[in-house]
């Protein structure tokens, strides 16, 4: 359950070295290497093309239409960190700007990742500061209402425990457990290595019919082929 | 009510020199200089990106698959005009494409927005012809039901009167009464002057906890601060 | 009815000649040419801008969360082929990336259109594999039941016999029968060049009113013009 | 543009009788007799099936998650008024419950139409309140922002002048301006009384081709019959 | 692809006591005995609850906006027969309402399937004239455009031939080919016959776990019970 | 992070006689006592009206299209839970129907919600077994991917640890962490018992306005009254 009119100054992150790693991999291959858990829902989209990083998450929890915790988490912010933001209830406002998006650079922030909508977007494309959300509003907001800064929370579907690592991408958002992120990160590498044999046999014409051994089992699955 | 099968040639458009400067400030800023109303549905997108454009409204009313009054509409066009397009039923196909936007720009047009589908989008964007739109459809239409022109009418959730202003660009459309268009410009300016003092304070780490005092109403409301 | 658990080998491929002039016309001028049939719903997308192709489908029906029977189509695929593939039931999952992209241009394809979502979009993207889809999403599936490949489907709302003519562009999806590809490309010719003529007289000033001669007709369907 | 701010006591209602007549008609027929124009989006929908009414409208313009004018429109309201809500921004909350519905009831109100949510639905059945609404949420909201109370405003895409007659049932919404009330009752019941007899003879098995002689328009637009 | 402007009089229905077996057994067991195809995309609802129908189709091409087809639909109606009919392009409005209903159920018509909207809906389900619709709107249409009846076409997502069996109820609607229909409500008999076994050990607290013997394949694919 | 392929049999469920207290106020009151938190995503609707209940929480993850785990979650059901499902892909298909429902019974269960689709829902309905989902579709599913049983997750964005209170109306469905369950159903009860009086008074002609003591507050926050 939420707590509402909190702020956790002390959190754990994920180890940054970790977390750089991620950021290598991008998201379809930590998804895949965390056995399919923690992505959010497809319709958290970037803003503009071609980012792909990790960080730890500052999470906060927002009101439809107030974006008041937003400020309240810029100063929890510490470098490298990713802030994650939810709200109580479905909300397409822009909650996020240029202004913010100066502010939370400053503090060290990556990026925004935001259940909702943002606006400034050309601004924040010539800042080269990347934001994956639901939407894309010129709207406003006002701060009135309280939310609270690092409680666990649900953004897009996926669970976020503060610190943990966020990976962001083309593909989506995922989300890593902070304890996880070295062991995620090798699980993607092992992954990865292994992918590029493929990719070269794959290339030669070589069909996963063949090289994944499937087959045999098509055809106990009843499979036929017509002519 | 909606009149339908009318075509108002005499409309009072907004002052050239007010929307000029309407949009050199972007969406967010013109609908936070209005007292934050006027906008349309963040469904509305540009085809391409990187358009700011500011002109004065030409309604139409259109029927579902139906683009005769846009044809209707090309010649009430003037200089500097953005065409406003509803439709009496949500309706995705493409009512508008290259030999439209041939013709419109010969007219004087500065831009499409349209609560429905477009096409070509290729040559659209090829010619720099800015459209915001709800989606993007290769199905053409009829010319068989009257709609109207220059009547007054709810776009993407906006009322639009003929002759406002329209602002519109990655942020979404914003509709400005034409008699206001030169207040408003104002209130932008002094609005946009402001936020170059916030801007360089934030990038320099100032809080706007702090800029904003913030601390005292969030202390009141009940925040609280744990380790 | 679908037919489940069947791989259709030999499939009769519209003519390559009609398919490559189909290529060069575009979605929305072959739509026209056709009479307004044959296309799929605007919610497919292009994965990246720019892309215009066409090619002979080769169809694939697949289980949500499962994407067994791609592989089983790599097999099946000809130079110039396009793969079009549908799900029964909706589904945003990652069902194809690059290494099925890597194999699939192996093979020879040209492209994925692919009612669901896809993966890897980065890497597509700069492989220049292009692909119309319904989503993006990071998250991979399962090879464990049954589909088809190369039995007629419904592929978002649009019927797709194997081997019929896809042509895809920043408008759209539209399927043309293979029989028909020539015929179809004749009209879409003609279409064309009687397209340049009305372009330079809209570019011109002329109005559509007049080149159409819409004038007469608007107003014995009731239009009135007030000031 | 909408004002922000702005209560407004004195307007000027439909004249009751003919809203009176205009709730025997129906949404489909009223629709028609205005020449289908003034509808809402079909999202808006009964909370309880058979409640077919019509009133006059007192408008009410809410922030996202804010129903502080609720409680401003309440005094506003007068016998055989319906409050028409709509909010700044697409918000799901449950704007609306049996607190207020008891005292909107309690001066007067007849219904509530709001492009937004609401809750205790099951209370609101047992009291016989009927609203029509785009969602049900038990999420409650705050009393914080101002809107503004009888102002023009654009509800589910109609615009809605207060002291417009409203007419609502399992079909929809309908906007009948206040002073054409009495014309488009007279207009529905003509429509409805010739309704009559075509009934009677389509039960008789006489086909609308012919009652409506189709036949020849059918021919000269080309339709071809096959055996 | 569709053919327009084509009436086609001669079909070849599902035989009548086949389709009637299948009214029985209602759309979820009839999907199953087909192997899960044939269904149409969950958004189709019933307009009222409670009817479970089968029939044989009669199939309509429309265009959005317009319901001329409807019309000439009725002409081709014979006693059993459903109506189905999808529309060129998405469209919300209300292409059918009472007077077509009663025009279709004394030409001998059982039901409406309509990937589209619908009106009069009281009227309606007080005729209990069951629909399964995409949506309600009081929206009339135009007769003006010509589509086609009778030809195969694809209505929500799903194939439908002209004489295909429809069965519809509150779980959907599915397309029995009309070759199969005999042979499909065998397979659905069979299917109910060995249902009811299951449902009482079931009832009696046996566990599907050992009723399917999953016990075994369960622990091969890796669960893990924990405490 | 999700575990996947894990079934934990000892939860520890919230106490009866408080979850028994929670079936009686509703998701309304019951979430305005949590302080407005725990809520799921309106989308989550009744199959049938009428149904308010609670009980404790049995949670299921399921893979899009296969519903092998709501067999497994079967067995550790008992007296008074509820099924909570969810799936890591949003999916409509059906996954429960009449068989499950008449095992969960058998079992004890009182309820299923359920991020995804059902069928039989006449049966269902005639059972009186209630389901709260996101959609209902004929489309049965596969039993061939393990999920989990009882680890916590996220359905319809509320996060549900095993054991959690559900309580679920026609408002929606709302999740009360067990160890809160007494303490959440005090708390509603003060607020149910203040209603009452404050109803009273309402339905006398008071306004909230004056009970509420708003006059103040909205003359501070600048509301203009206007004739």
């Amino acid at each position: 359950m939420y707590q509402i009119g909190i702020v956790k100054r002390s959190i754990t992150r994920a180890v940054a070295a970790a977390v750089e790693r991620l950021a290598g991999f991008g998201v379809a291959t930590v998804h895949e290497a965390m056995g399919r858990v923690g992505l959010m829902k497809p319709y958290m989209r970037p803003i503009f093309p071609g980012a792909q990083i990790a960080g730890s998450a500052v999470t906060v929890l927002l009101q439809p239409g107030d974006n008041w915790m937003l400020h309240v988490a810029a100063e929890q912010i510490r470098d490298g960190d990713i802030v994650v933001a939810a709200c109580t209830a479905d909300n397409d406002d822009g909650f996020f700007g240029d202004l913010l998006a100066t502010s939370f650079r400053a503090r060290g922030a990556k990026a925004l990742v935001i259940e909702a909508g943002v606006r400034d977007v050309k601004v924040l494309t010539e800042m080269g500061f990347p934001v994956w959300s639901k939407s894309v509003s010129a709207k406003g907001t006002v701060k009135s209402t309280l939310g609270s800064v690092n409680i666990p929370l649900v953004c897009a579907g996926a669970l976020v425990q503060p610190g943990d690592a966020i990976v962001a991408d083309v593909d989506g958002v995922v989300v890593v457990p902070a304890a996880l992120a070295a062991k995620v990160a090798d699980a993607a590498a092992a992954r990865e290595a292994n992918e590029g044999d493929k990719r070269a046999k794959l290339a030669a014409g070589v069909l996963g019919l063949d090289m994944y051994k499937m087959r045999e089992p098509l055809e106990k699955a009843g499979l036929k082929y017509i002519d």
